[in-house]
């Protein structure tokens, strides 16, 4: 077992020249947010101490003194995450790049963004469209920082289309816990040099390197968006149809299931509702182009596909109101999950196609184990998130299964 | 230094017993072909045994035992390569993957496809298409194997749209030095367990593991194409061009600039003509869409891009065998060049807007040091190839520079 040390007076005191004394921060109380991430079980834990630095040199810094030390670190972007990646479970530092958070150059000659780790997403994304230009991923949480998402190497719902996370990272620059800083990859499309450390250091979760400059690959903004609000009888026949547009060579940005379970629960939490809620399941597609007639021509297509595997109806929202109210319920499922007794998120990818047997299964097991599992996500990709509720059972019978 | 061992009589043996005697090669007049690749400096290193393994078993045994007699392998798809990566400098062992070329699956509804190391890209693409189905990552070689492509993370000239060949891997199936066979990836495109080996092992030159099967990601064939021939009066306007096509959100999936001297060079060597050649330097775009007026429209606004930028004309090919004709004669530049004196090729990579100051500065350097360099490239990626000619000069005056 790895030996760790305390963070002493001494310690703060040198943390303190390195960042500044405001930029560190010691008492329960203002460190009470750094404890825990958004999982449901809000499981916490302090640090010692959270040291907020304000550029590379000073995360160089404190990270060669931690490790001559012998403290822990850990890194936090916004702590948006669920599985607790930024919660500082060993003590010591916790390593906030909340302020690191600038967009440092938009190079539209080369489609390239180069920003700090600590980027709020949904900032970056409305600085890039107001230049007409998109970054694909997109995971779920906009108030996450893009340097958890490189940690991570999240997801999201264009993953269909878009990939993940780690599609777009051109390059980036990382601290080695010597302090040693790392400049890999660059503005270039094209790299083939030695060994793929920055691809080793995407999705590392904080354990190889602290990130603290992203250089991201851009695309051109999608001009136009159709959401197609297909309701089906049954789970079954709404996720078998995914792999039969996905063989008629149909390219949707997102395409996600859910149920009707989930989907009530989800409306009466956020007194809001979906444009049908009669059916057992539902599919939800976007569509994405250049052209209007282009679009309409894919979404009928699409729509006669659902139709064809027993959809008994198709919803289609062109405004950009009708589509952002069905997608920002659909966001806040998780959200509205949690509040009615999630006791374990269990996040799962299976190949596309295999999606409507994998749910087959899921409902078997939940069967046979008397535990309610919701299912929903993302059809296109194969990325399902199954949430295990607890409500029929008192917390004594769960502890049981 | 690592001590290594010569290949005995009784390896030989023992490699026979894995793979087959018929697969085994010893004589030099058949190892000949194995002994260099295709660089312009034909650099010859002949193994000691050639072994050609039928499957995966059969590398992992011939791996583990070439390792436990620490025997030098080294790993050849079809050698089409042009650095030497796949010539046995240290002897031993070549593993050739020339017989391990099955397609093993087409999964239309996942759009993935999972092949064995040593299939011929041009097959794989010919397979693919009959199902309208397109691997977009695209190497100058048809003829190279796509093991090959990973090991080196090929490029090509497909880049500015689509990157490079380690954007289209969702899994690998790679064997260790030790005969360990790992799994790495699968048909998902989500997938954040654990630290990202495959990526390691992409682009790494055989140095880590052996590639025995790939899983790539498919895109539905694009339908249709145009391609932009277009005469500038100096490289300079040429090149500057593109930037602005960049930054007006338009994405051609291949830019290539050329100038007057080589294209001159090849069309003597190959014995076809571009549709004009007095110009100084050229770009030639191909843009690819999925409706002929939606086609038009964009060629319509890139040639009036190239004529605000200096262009003195636009040639237009959308007939099959024009644009065949323009991209294989593009396609054979090096063939041309070698055979015309390059003594060097030097393959450089800068950011897509900096390529007409890079090739600014290498004319100076070359005039400076009486050197002719040709360049041509990827305007669109920054991938630009230069080629050092000794035309002008004799060998002993060239050893001098």
């Amino acid at each position: 077992m790895m030996k760790y040390t305390k963070v002493t007076g001494e310690v703060v005191t040198e943390l303190e020249k390195i960042v500044g004394a405001k930029n560190v921060l010691t008492d329960m109380d203002s460190m009470d947010k750094y404890s825990h991430d958004e999982s449901a079980s809000k499981f916490k834990a302090f640090p010692e101490i959270v040291v907020k630095p304000q550029n590379t040199e000073q995360v160089s810094k404190t990270l060669s003194l931690a490790n001559e030390k012998r403290i822990p670190v850990t890194f936090r972007g916004q702590g948006t995450g669920l599985s607790c990646g930024a919660v500082p479970l060993l003590g010591g530092i916790l390593m906030s790049f909340e302020d690191m958070n600038k967009i440092l150059e938009i190079d539209e000659g080369n489609l390239v963004a180069v920003v700090e780790s600590g980027v709020v997403l949904l900032n970056l994304r409305e600085e890039l469209e107001r230049k007409g230009l998109f970054y694909p991923a997109d995971p779920g949480e906009k108030s996450s920082a893009i340097g958890g998402n490189v940690c991570t190497n999240a997801g999201g719902m264009n993953g269909v289309k878009y990939g993940n996370t780690r599609g777009y990272i051109l390059g980036l620059e990382a601290v080695l816990p010597s302090g040693k800083i790392l400049k890999l990859g660059g503005k270039t499309i094209k790299r083939s040099t030695g060994y793929e450390l920055m691809h080793l250091i995407i999705g590392s979760e904080g354990t190889l390197a602290a990130v603290t400059k992203i250089i991201l690959k851009l695309i051109k903004l999608p001009k136009l968006f159709i959401t197609l609000y297909v309701p089906f009888p049954n789970l079954h026949d709404a996720i078998k149809t995914v792999p039969e547009i996905i063989r008629r060579k149909i390219t949707p940005t997102a395409i996600e299931f859910l149920e009707r379970e989930p989907l009530l629960l989800a409306e009466e939490h956020l007194g809001k509702t979906m444009p049908h809620h009669e059916a057992e399941a539902y599919l939800i597609l976007r569509i994405n182009g250049e052209k209007e007639d282009e679009l309409l021509e894919v979404g009928e297509a699409v729509a006669e596909i659902c139709m064809e595997n027993n959809a008994s109806d198709v919803f289609i929202a062109d405004t950009k109101e009708a589509q952002d109210k069905i997608w920002d319920l659909r966001g806040r499922f998780y959200e509205a999950l949690v509040q009615n007794k999630t006791v374990k998120l269990v996040d799962t990818v299976v190949p596309p196609s295999t999606v409507a047997d994998y749910m087959k299964e899921v409902k078997r097991i939940s069967e046979k184990c008397g535990v309610r599992i919701m299912g929903f996500g993302h059809a296109g990709d194969g990325n399902v998130h199954l949430h295990l509720m607890k409500d029929k059972l008192s917390d004594e019978e769960w502890k049981k299964k």
